[in-house]
């Protein structure tokens, strides 16, 4: 198979360094290299999109975690979705959707055996878009999905709290736990978030984490806790679930309302990802002994087998309007991908961060 | 009904402030009254030991728990054995040995009213000593039967590590936990307890957190871990059942040697109850996310109809001396009340620490 994919400039973003707090320039290496052939059973794919997720902080460290750290000089690690631009697997024809590990790169070729452990998926456009597909059809919304049916256990009437609530799994969770019949609270930051996460997305309530005191409050303003004061407003009942992204602060200020049987799914910390000191662990962690509670984390990958079956229920309440999604979709390239994953731990994204790689 | 019971001086251990800290003597206040006549359908029982748990500095703070603090002036809570020496209530009769709520007193006097909600219960001395009735048959036996069985969740042939692994709870649970098939690795403070832990009850291994650097340690002896050295040592398949009684430190370190789908029971933080600054929360608990791990907190009560069971399983082990127990027996009589309590948050006990009332 001759395609002239080596004519074409495939540019791409190395980890240069492991970054100390936040990555900074320095820690990115911008390299280019002809397209790689696909050889025996590989495709080519070209990359439309990348997803950015709070998840690739961690990737970027040293040490055993959940998957092995991206290494030094090594393509960044992504998931993608693009169009199969060369093929010699019967799977795969030229011109599919699919979805998968691209990594921060303008094409991803893969051998025969790199595709196998690869995951990659054709994708159905007329279940979704490109970056609903990196959104709620996507892994984020695989996370929220899984980590609220399977590990939040939400019924009918109990109240589900969500941190994050305009970003990728956020959204995903809260809409879902509507639908599951839960009275829902979101935390996000800033007005603009919470009024999309109420307004659009129908939560009973969002709560700005940043948000100071209203006045008139000359006395109290220094102490004065958005997250707690709204927790106390919106959560009458308690929180029966509480799904946390964020970690720190937020995550201690909701164990202070859990109820008797509270289940917290533990997703992420964005707030820690880029600690340069110890993660800051939940000091009221003992409520919950008090409470009977539980907190337990997941790992979206353990329930790749059932990815299909959360898809076709995600996709339905997309078809029938119960399921927004919202995606802040950033142009530029590769060359972006520094900049933008910043703003995932500023805050400034609204709704899922998704890079545009091509046309 | 009069049985001179008046004539009876009864001494009694009141909360007399609320501790910062560790309490100290200024805590407490020493007060006699006549035996109260037990009234209609009522009961009154003579003391003869008392429990002594961690749990009692929890019932001294103010604020919202899983039970109301002891009140101001009000006599200490305690679980205790005794006898009944009156009573108008046909369950009970005069002679019979129970276990209930008695509080730090000498005689426990109960309406009608007051019996019915106080949970007393008699007690098969056939089935274990008076003071094993505080222990493995009592209050600590059943938090470490349902802890492990109903969280835990143990399977032959994984690694359960217990903390506290010689007092009241951690020795149930550890044997229990070698019972149904696991491997037992104690952890405790001192020698003499590891000791006992592994020669006496049968533990695989048993880590000195009080052990300092074995020599020759010139280099890195600043830094040197007993926890992490020995569960590096005794737990080389990692740890699948965490039960914490201790939290702070251990509980960090045992976090970053967990299993995929591990379970830590969260009984207690004895290192955190005198804690004049924020409880110390787990800075590690991120390994709950990487490891698809969960941490859940239980409080005894809620097994309460489910005692019967737990108590027939254990004392059938106790019979065939697969289940072995050690109680700390203090003499003293309630005024050793407030120097036997400071004994368990310094370590100072091997095993259940019980004081005896009278004889």
């Amino acid at each position: 198979m001759s395609s002239g994919l080596a004519a074409i400039v495939n540019h791409q973003v190395r980890l240069a360094a492991r970054p100390v707090g936040l990555p900074t320039a320095a820690d990115w290496q911008f390299t280019e290299a002809p397209v790689a052939e696909p050889g025996v059973g590989g495709v080519v794919v070209k990359v439309l999109a990348i997803s950015l997720d709070p998840a690739m902080r961690g990737w970027m460290n040293e040490g055993k975690s959940y998957i092995p750290p991206v290494g030094l000089g090594e393509v960044m690690r992504a998931g993608g979705v693009g169009a199969v631009v060369a093929s010699s697997h019967p799977d795969f024809a030229v011109g599919d959707p699919v979805t998968g590990g691209t990594g921060v790169q303008e094409y991803w070729s893969a051998t025969g055996e790199q595709l196998k452990r690869s995951g990659l998926a054709k994708i159905d456009l007329r279940l979704g878009s490109l970056t609903q597909w990196l959104n709620v059809l996507g892994m984020p919304g695989m996370t929220g999905y899984f980590g609220l049916i399977d590990i939040g256990l939400p019924k009918a009437g109990e109240t589900v709290v969500v941190s994050g609530a305009a970003g990728a799994v956020g959204q995903t969770v809260g809409q879902l736990a509507k639908i599951k019949g839960c009275r829902v609270v979101g935390i996000a930051g800033g007005g603009a978030k919470c009024e999309w996460v109420v307004g659009e997305l129908g939560f009973d309530a969002c709560i700005d984490y940043k948000a100071t005191a209203p006045p008139p409050s000359p006395a109290g303003a220094a102490t004065w806790d958005a997250v707690r004061e709204g927790l106390k407003q919106h959560c009458p009942a308690g929180v029966d679930i509480y799904f946390d992204n964020v970690g720190g602060e937020i995550l201690d200020t909701v164990l202070t309302r859990i109820n008797r049987g509270a289940r917290i799914v533990i997703c992420g910390a964005i707030s820690q990802y880029n600690n340069t000191r110890a993660v800051q662990g939940p000091k009221n962690y003992l409520a919950l002994l008090v409470n009977r509670a539980r907190m337990e984390g997941l790992v979206v990958f353990d329930y790749a087998e059932r990815y299909p079956q959360a898809v076709a229920e995600l996709a339905a309440y997309l078809k029938d309007g119960r399921m927004k999604s919202r995606e802040d979709v950033v142009e530029g390239g590769v060359a972006a991908f520094p900049a933008t994953l910043t703003k995932l731990f500023t805050g400034e994204n609204f709704g899922k961060l998704v890079l545009k790689i091509a046309a």
